[in-house]
């Protein structure tokens, strides 16, 4: 069943939080949806955003100003929580970088972990169904994007699901997380020691065993005063990766521009577009 | 002396946020400065912008969408407290609309919010002074908006100092506070029971006694769904002082708009154009 939690006007559509119980993650899940104006009239494109550590269903809907370009090009917005909340579970609240808020978008196998944090199922597959049960989405037009540790759930979703996801772009995305401290402190506890179980939550590692997975591109922005970029982030490994696979990537790389929402509220606009060409077509 | 907190690239210009202590208030103040593109290159118009109930100097620049449109135009964005903060004063935290995060925009007359709530002189003096000293805007060139108690303050400051202020608009005002509970309320205890000193801070008021204070108009938009409209905000009110003193009022009532920064998101693109167009005539 599904609650809503509150629902706002805005730019002509509707701006809604929700909250069901998920079957999946075993626990309440909340998500907010932007329904632009043109869902009053038939069932539009979706873009599913997916937001990075500490965050929640509402940072993107607060932030990131894309309900205006949603509301121009007729593209639904979704966004879920980051991770189950109230979990239990010891140890799940203790870091801003792994548990309650950092799901990082896999099913973790790894007890006590497992129990609940099945976030990579939850999206592509619970959540999705959901959203075109009960909103008027269309099913063969869906995109993904997002920030940071959801750029990277962004970049992994869609090369795990190209049949279900058409278009994919993120902000600042962590590109490699076998190769970095976010990466390999969340997949250790989630996914146990071994790292080849990791490869398939890896986008540059998922990039490399592919050949042209979106044929009409990728589009990253990454601002170079990042404080991540050189430990965390490492878009210079996906980039080579795009390039073995024949991938084309649109990374462009943004002086003075920082890991904020205010990086991506400058750039929005951009991926509200390139996710409507794609999506349109 | 002037600390910055954070800044941030935003839209080709530089997001910021500041502390500073307050001759004026008696203790450290907070504010945030939109600087768009342009200033880089000569002094621009500043538009102040006063918040809520609640609200903080951070809650303009994360909420509203407003640095889009000010880089568009170049104009900087200021946006101050809503109150002096950690007052020591008791009681000074015990609601949400009085005390901390309420001050109304007023300079306390009464023991003991006279100490330190003085947000009327801080905002038209002491702030715009260290603003025109510290960053390259223009002192004849400046314009107020606001959001409920924010709007009633916009009103009100442009009311009383039409030397400052060129331009002035309003999301959601409180615009007859001597009539409503919230601003009874905060009135008697900042200004004391006799409602001859709660007219130089009411912008009904204030307007029946002018004429055409502002002859390029005031913008006003007002959502109908907005849940404190009948009881607290009384837009009615000012239009009729306004037909009175033939001052030109736009004011546009908004079918299913709630009191929410989605309403404001919405609109602001508006209030910036409204405000070029004044400030750069």
């Amino acid at each position: 069943m599904l609650e809503c939690i509150s629902e706002h006007a805005c730019f002509g559509g509707v701006q809604g939080f929700y909250r069901h119980n998920s079957a999946v993650i075993g626990l309440p899940m909340r998500f907010s949806v932007y329904q632009p104006p043109q869902a009053k009239e038939h069932p539009v494109p979706v873009l599913f955003y997916l937001a990075g550590l500490t965050c929640s269903e509402e940072t993107f809907m607060i932030k990131a100003g894309a309900q205006r370009f949603a509301a121009r090009h007729g593209i639904m917005l979704v966004a879920p929580d980051t991770s189950p909340r109230d979990t239990g579970i010891a140890g799940a609240t203790d870091s801003w970088d792994f548990g309650e808020g950092a799901g990082f978008y896999v099913d973790a196998t790894q007890a006590p972990w497992h129990r609940h944090f099945k976030m990579h199922s939850y999206v592509t597959q619970e959540l999705r169904r959901l959203i075109l049960d009960a909103f008027p989405a269309r099913a063969d037009r869906i995109g993904v994007s997002g920030h940071s540790m959801g750029g990277h759930g962004a970049l992994v979703l869609a090369l795990r699901n190209p049949d279900i996801y058409r278009s994919v772009s993120a902000f600042a995305p962590v590109v490699a997380p076998a190769q970095c401290p976010w990466g390999q402190k969340a997949f250790t506890s989630y996914l146990g020691s071994d790292q080849a179980d990791w490869q398939q939550y890896d986008a540059t590692e998922l990039m490399k065993k592919r050949t042209l997975p979106f044929p009409h591109g990728i589009l990253i922005d990454q601002g170079l005063d990042d404080r991540f970029l050189q430990e965390q982030l490492l878009p210079d490994e996906f980039e080579a990766a795009c390039a073995v696979a024949q991938q084309p990537l649109t990374l462009r790389r943004h002086a003075g521009y920082d890991h904020s929402y205010y990086f991506i509220a400058t750039f929005i606009e951009d991926h509200l577009a390139f996710h409507q060409r794609i999506l349109s077509a």
